[in-house]
């Protein structure tokens, strides 16, 4: 928050381009209040977490995502739930963004979580996990609002932008709240 | 079942060269009783998932793994945890086994699961994530021995053999109980 | 099964008149299929679980449970969440049905899960925790289908009898699930 | 904290009267940096839970634990795992706690975990049920450092009092990390 911007870092766990995870971290990005700005990481590039790669030399796109995760003041993940857990590629850049100790990227930040499911279950369970791993790399995970959105095919319009008011109300909320939350832990 | 053999697939949670995990899958195929016949799948060739990649066309290592979980009687993974959950590469290859619906590679199978970590954790919260991934797939998870190996480095020799007898009786114990537990689901 | 009746014990984990677990499990009575007989067991007045009670000797209401649960072919739960967890009376039911070692009567039962919310929530959370007591049990809990049951006001009339009718077919359709799943075990 | 004095109110699972986790508590009471006073509720006597009971009047048990957590600057709970999940008496104390809406007792409140078990199993699961049970009631819980202990026969003597210097050294940890935790959420 050096220059008075508070940097959010979105993380998105699905890696279709019609994700509506995706899409909802882009609603997230025009919510944003004043001051706030919300950069997507890009996940898609990195390799399978393998911890003999990682001390061979980390690859780029593994020190770009933690340099990225490092500059941020927060991290906002929009993740689908695959299989009731995370998805895999999400989990992935999770893995490599908790190496190397003793000081990895993801440690000791802030974090807020929201998730949409086509179905009814709303990412429950994915969430749960999530909270659970930041739990393990001592991260400040938002405890609420939790934002949870079901039925997403209703919510989005053909161009993929979030129509749905309740729920761009809460997102708001939670990017409201997350700023306070970040400098209880400054 | 069809020649008499009782085919495990090998699933390990880690890549690492000297992982104890895929070190305990080798335990398990000199363990596995008469009869039995152990493979480990190669899981580190994987792309990330996405869906979008599987519409057009499922890649040539993801229809390896689906065809091997196919021909497969019973599924036994071993792994990691690794911040509270799944490893990312291994819930990258459930993600893809589990696809496409309506008849996904890794449903209704028998499985079993062990465990080992370097710490005295011993994979509780791993096994427990892949028990829930595994309700989701409609998949039979053995209940009962569970396999959690703690302090793996004090069990296994320089040469990555697992040594301890304990551990190697327990393992035999769950290949020995998989062959019922699979028939009750034929 | 010894006179052709699979007799099912059915467990509340509200203690509230006007539960609506409850009212699904009297619904599931109404919906059980021939040959199947379930009865709701009383929860209520067991005291709060404590091992030296126990081992001073059962209390008659423990003991009434644990004569009921090893009487029966298989358990039906039906709970709503309190706090992200299952019911403390519920759980406290548990405890006292998994003890004393080394046979308590909670223990290799067959057993399906059913859940109803005010909310959207339906139970999710409740459930995983129900099905990770029944792993430690060595119980068998049917995978599919899962019972959910959100905005549960509107699935009931007035004097609290289930009237949705996607509802009544999906717990029909468990009850029946349930019998084959039972013989598996047997 | 008005007088200066930080009050934490300790609550332990198990009601047994040799219950290792209540000595860890007693063992906490003589850790407790200068200016904490930690008090133990006794959660023996309440009823179970049941939302009618509350509606017509919280019996006097209830009234005195809401009064306690309401006086705490923080809780602190210690809990055996009892079939993978909360001891029912604990969830059963919890479930109170968390009524009546839109003020409960247990919301918004500074809270730490620890957990003893006989065996191996530290207590892994129940404190993931906990923290879980926190979320919903937007209480915060301490992530580190994280308290479980396992073999826990080896760690006090007959008396009762815990004589294992690791242990008693996290747990003054724990303590001291508390005050400094709590005052980021006045």
């Amino acid at each position: 928050m050096a220059d008075g911007t508070f940097k959010v870092l979105g993380i998105c766990g699905s890696l279709r381009k019609s994700s509506f995870n995706l899409a909802m971290l882009r609603a997230a990005q025009e919510l944003a209040p004043d001051g706030m700005e919300l950069t997507i990481a890009d996940i898609s590039k990195l390799p399978l977490f393998n911890d003999d790669l990682d001390q061979a030399g980390a690859p780029s796109e593994v020190q770009t995502l933690r340099d990225q995760i490092r500059a941020a003041d927060a991290i906002l993940f929009a993740t689908p739930e695959y299989n009731y857990n995370l998805p895999g590629p999400l989990k992935n850049a999770i893995d490599w963004a908790s190496r190397p100790p003793p000081n990895p990227a993801l440690s000791h930040k802030p974090v807020a979580i929201m998730g949409a499911s086509v179905g009814i279950g709303a990412t429950i369970r994915a969430q749960l996990a999530l909270r659970q791993c930041m739990l393990y790399l001592n991260c400040y995970d938002l405890p609420k609002p939790e934002v949870f959105v079901p039925r997403a095919a209703e919510k989005f319009d053909e161009g993929l932008r979030l129509v749905d008011q309740p729920t761009r109300d809460v997102i708001r909320q939670m990017l409201e709240s997350l700023i306070p939350w970040a400098k209880r832990f400054q």
